[in-house]
């Protein structure tokens, strides 16, 4: 494809960096810059050679931008989103695309509607990629590969827009997908937000009960696998939590239904109805192991 | 210590052929036999070396050893001891010792009133120790270094014999550790029995929602950790289940309890409840992560 002449990341942590940074690998970007609140990252940033520069005003780093990509934290996206609107009506920016990361799509798609006539200019995607490390200095050019990346293009989204913020993520390694808002909203929240929400759960049930923290002193690997994504940031998933509300607590309520019959069952010792619901979740677990993806994601999923 | 002249294991599989191997490694032990149901099993420990002998005949199995460890599967564990309770009032059999490693422990120290006088010679245990594999094969005698082992001791064992069975574990490299058969139930059910179930219902969830598996397309490496545990034995967890039913329905019930808090919070849009939570846990998880055990356990917990 032909290179960007000048991309910027909005937010420069491990998402945005990484993808600055994998399309700098592959010679796909002429320039990057960055806008971000905390100047210390984007130094880092630029200290690292992930970005060329950048700028604490946000009409300054985004003028001239071919493609502006929204990577800052969940609840600041719909704010940044707002203040874009206007500068991507401002002369000479009639060509650039917006295109976000956010882990939930609902909430941004609404928000769009700031963007005004830009809107179809703007691509919703999520890669689903992260790391237990966080911030601009765990960034790498290979974190998408092998990857999934959702784009939720609405009826507002220009196709010529998705098809090419299609082709710049699959230059990363990346496999894309494209699905609806809704769809996207609620399999992630069956698949992240949900099992985050029960693993956080569990662990603060154990931690405050009248044994405390003693009782982890005889927990195994199956518990600690279980538990990991309760290490994730709290700051991040509260975020997530909201703007996913509906969608978490219509798979929350789909799971506590579940679960209540299986707690009839072990009351009734009833070890068939046992039996049916741990084959079954047993042989989906073993067909879809092997095409789950690679490596362990926690910060943003 | 000195060693045994002749050590029987009853169940020949991970567990058992583990601890065989691993008494015979260090020359803790003169001969070792065998007793179970499946010939193979028995067989095949034998052309492995982890075992000199076996019989299918409990009464031969047993005749003069000076351990006997039950090692069956949880559900067949009651039978086993109701069956060994008249074959250690034998002549010859007086000194006879016998340890479990059962993972539910009510169950077995309330059986165990079948060994009749013997039963000041029985001592509960339970090796926090496993592995993906299960079966003979998967044996190894540094399967418990580092790992715990739990004893239960009652007042109805001799405290001799405890320290004896103690003694031995810890020639395999494990870390004893003795407490109530109450408290060790409440604690697996919370940090192993719990998580288990809840790993397979979520997973029969998902799958059986009108989605169907196709969600788990989209699943990352969290979902992946979060749900390896719905890859273990159905059958064992069936009868893990059911054995320490009463546990693991308090556990549940107080998991049930909390978590409906977090869904009010959800529903409330509560993002300072959600955080305190959250962090909560993540404090928790991190400070004993280091803690926890070092290898993923899977199919004995």
């Amino acid at each position: 494809m032909k290179p960007l002449q000048r991309l910027t990341i909005l937010g420069l942590g491990l998402i945005g960096g990484s993808l600055a940074a994998a399309l700098k690998q592959r010679g796909l970007v002429a320039e990057t810059l960055a806008w971000g609140r905390r100047e210390a990252s984007l130094a880092r940033g630029r200290e690292l050679g992930v970005i060329d520069g950048y700028s604490l005003d946000l009409a300054t780093a985004v003028a001239g931008a071919d493609l502006v990509v929204v990577a800052t934290p969940t609840r600041t996206v719909e704010a940044v989103l707002a203040e874009l609107g206007p500068l991507l009506q401002q002369p000479g920016q009639a060509h650039t695309l917006v295109t976000d990361v956010a882990s939930v799509k609902g909430n941004v798609v609404a928000a769009a509607a700031a963007l005004g006539p830009a809107r179809s200019r703007f691509v919703p995607g999520h890669p689903i990629a992260g790391s237990e490390r966080s911030g601009i200095a765990a960034a790498r050019p290979d974190l998408f590969r092998g990857h999934r990346v959702i784009l939720t293009p609405t009826e507002a989204t220009d196709p010529a827009a998705a098809e090419w913020v299609e082709t710049l993520w699959r230059q990363t390694g990346a496999e894309v997908v494209t699905m609806g808002v809704e769809e996207h909203d609620a399999v992630l929240a069956a698949t992240s937000h949900l099992p985050h929400l029960l693993a956080y759960s569990l662990v603060d049930t154990l931690a405050s009960s009248s044994r405390g923290e003693a009782v982890f002193r005889y927990a195994a690997g199956g518990f600690r696998d279980f538990t990991r994504i309760a290490s994730s940031d709290p700051v991040m998933w509260r975020d997530i939590a909201l703007a996913n509300r509906r969608a978490l607590l219509a798979a929350l309520t789909d799971f506590n239904h579940h679960l209540a019959e299986l707690q009839r069952a072990v009351e009734a010792g009833d070890g068939d109805h046992l039996m049916a619901v741990f084959e079954r979740a047993k042989a989906a677990r073993d067909r879809f192991a092997s095409q789950m993806q690679p490596s362990a994601t926690m910060s943003q999923e």
